[in-house]
């Protein structure tokens, strides 16, 4: 039957698609399937009571203000807090420069809608964050990608890049990268804000998952250098668009994430946001306020990155144990994934059905390519599952990889 | 100074304005202030008990997955809960005609970004709810306007723009107009619904304040009569789009409203939001389920309908014992809004900063006019204030506009 809507729809709608993870959630939510598929914090860390007694101290408080409309650019408390957090990481930010978000992904699509014409180039990685694909491809623009490999993103070969290209901006995961897991060196750090002065340039820095470090030392963000690059000049009106969320330190249920960019940025951010949908929860903004505000969070926060890491162990040594020759990886030294490379010749979006059979799921390499790229690649999450069904579902892919190997 | 961004922003930031409404917020929030601008519901109806309630049952029984991420379209329960309801009225959904949205607003945006392209043309109401505007101007519409008088848009006057001007779909507010608080006629309704398949054209039905009805018989819903036009078949594959929010009958501070459509339209709205946002707040769409789930919603709309009413008879009361001769207004049977129409030669905008001089404030009519309108309007909200500050607001208006009368 044909869809007597497909006629109605906007152009744009040809180059919007669902999420391959987001279907896929649905496939693999049978309770006997290990998933290594979903972005999903461990919710048995989530904070519950914390978040007991955040509602019950705002719905005594504060309830009229805490369910009420509220202002666009968010709860001015949470935003303080955020300014004097990036502050005292060297990012001289003020209020003016921060727009709340209905997680970092509200973020991404509001860069979309305030930079990108049909037919502009973006300067991405590959592979690079599927989200912020999806956010843009509605906004009808060209990748004009660059490889990342175990150092980040290859910013020695961006130049020529820019210089055939003229991308509108570049977007980069520095830290513990979506879906590869690798960090950007504090070098190529540094030569991507000089580049993006020399040739006045904007980049957009995303960086869910920058606190949960397990190991090394934590790379100043893309933010600072640019802030140091300007003479430690007190503003914040530098390249840098930099966007951020509580889902992987508090709880992503609660849809809260931010955007800091410069002054005229973020007053564009507002109106897309008012045009958008008015303002994030008021009542999800006082739960957050009420969680960051806590003297308990750097502990949760180390709570959160000693299982993790604990977790991040199991899967590297089930590698070991388990896969075939040939087979891959990344060492994350934090966030929630990591980047498996199979055995040359090992297709792993057509070995997904038979991953199924084996009840354990993952996210294949290709939808992270904005163009293209190899496909014997998949994204795993370690976050969701612990040690023992880690290892268990590492050895039903080795299974799965063994067997296509072997021709079966 | 020049804004050195301005040359890297899209074209379309051009088109976006910020809300006349959320600006002036920012102004009338001093205390002393009698505001009849926003759209606030009364703050001290909210059923924080409830709430309360509602969240230590979910944070004890629930918690891992209400904080945690959930699916695109929304939490099912809950759509559930809208589908018996809608269907309770007539309106034969499904779970696959729902899409949770970000307020109702959301719902809009959405509604834009599947339909329009630059240069359509869309067909609306003169006046109209400003917030539509302000979200399908992000996508580059031109609007055709039709007049709306006290019995709701000039259904009769549409075909001939139709014709001419082949617009993309009609939006319509039939229930407590935003801004005049009128309610669009049975006749028109139906008549409307008629037109709409004769030229196969999508209708957009906003009802945000259906429920909210003082007197009178609640009308079918577009939603309904096309149903019906349709011979009562038992699906939603008609022509129309509803939109609606827990915002007026909850808390508009949970941010949870829905939009409703033939299936191949919630596709792409599911499309549309992984893009935007990825999913509503999990454990706020919990809480509205638990609300909604409960027995004494009904008499909490009573209790809401009856304040709303007698908040609504002091300022027509106020307007009899006070405004100029030459004052017309609208006397809505419901909702939160009532259209004020000054004595010729009053221009509302013009005298805002005078209104404000007085202490009281409200929304001119102009910026609700897609196009052009008399400059005599405002609207007033009378669901923020109780009746005696009601009648002290009016009567402040009615001292702002007999010194311009009298040429002060």
């Amino acid at each position: 039957m044909t869809n007597p809507w497909e006629e109605k729809f906007s152009k744009r709608t040809a180059w919007m698609k669902s999420s391959f993870i987001r279907e896929l959630l649905k496939v693999t939510n049978q309770p006997d399937v290990i998933s290594f598929g979903g972005g999903f914090p461990a919710g048995e860390l989530f904070p519950v009571e914390r978040v007991k007694e955040a509602c019950e101290k705002i719905l005594t408080e504060n309830p009229q203000k805490a369910l009420q409309y509220s202002t666009t650019e968010g709860y001015d408390p949470l935003r303080q807090y955020l300014v004097d957090d990036y502050r005292s990481r060297g990012v001289n930010i003020g209020l003016q420069n921060i727009q709340i978000t209905g997680g970092s992904q509200q973020a991404l699509d509001f860069i979309g809608r305030i930079f990108v014409n049909e037919g502009d180039k973006l300067l991405v990685e590959s592979p690079t964050y599927l989200g912020a694909l999806q956010a843009w491809n509605a906004y009808g623009p060209e990748y004009v990608t660059v490889e990342t490999d175990d150092d980040g993103m290859q910013v020695d070969k961006i130049e020529a890049i820019i210089k055939e290209h003229d991308p509108r901006f570049i977007y980069v995961l520095p830290n513990f990268h979506n879906p590869m897991g690798v960090s950007m060196s504090i070098e190529r750090r540094k030569q991507l804000v000089e580049i993006s002065h020399k040739y006045n340039l904007p980049i957009v820095e995303d960086d869910p998952y920058g606190k949960l470090i397990f190991e090394g030392e934590m790379l100043p963000s893309i933010a600072k250098l640019d802030c140091q690059f300007r003479k430690g000049v007190d503003n914040f009106e530098g390249n840098v668009i930099h966007t951020s969320t509580f889902s992987k330190i508090l709880a992503p249920g609660l849809r809260i994430g931010w955007a800091i960019g410069p002054e005229e940025v973020i007053k564009k951010m507002v109106q897309a946001k008012q045009g958008a949908d008015l303002q994030c929860s008021t009542f999800d903004q006082y739960i957050a306020y009420e969680l960051v505000a806590g003297d308990w969070l750097p502990d949760h926060i180390e709570l959160i990155k000693r299982v993790y890491k604990e977790r991040r162990d199991a899967m590297l040594q089930a590698f070991e144990d388990f896969m075939p020759e040939g087979t891959t990886w990344t060492t994350p030294a934090g966030g929630l994934f990591l980047w498996l490379r199979l055995p040359e010749g090992c297709d792993s979006l057509e070995l997904f059905p038979k991953a199924v059979e084996q009840r354990v799921a993952y996210v294949p390499g290709v939808p992270f390519y904005p163009i293209d790229g190899p496909r014997n690649t998949m994204r795993l999450n370690f976050s969701a599952s612990d040690p023992e069904k880690i290892r268990e579902g590492v050895r039903r892919i080795s299974v799965m990889a063994k067997n296509a190997l072997a021709g079966k």
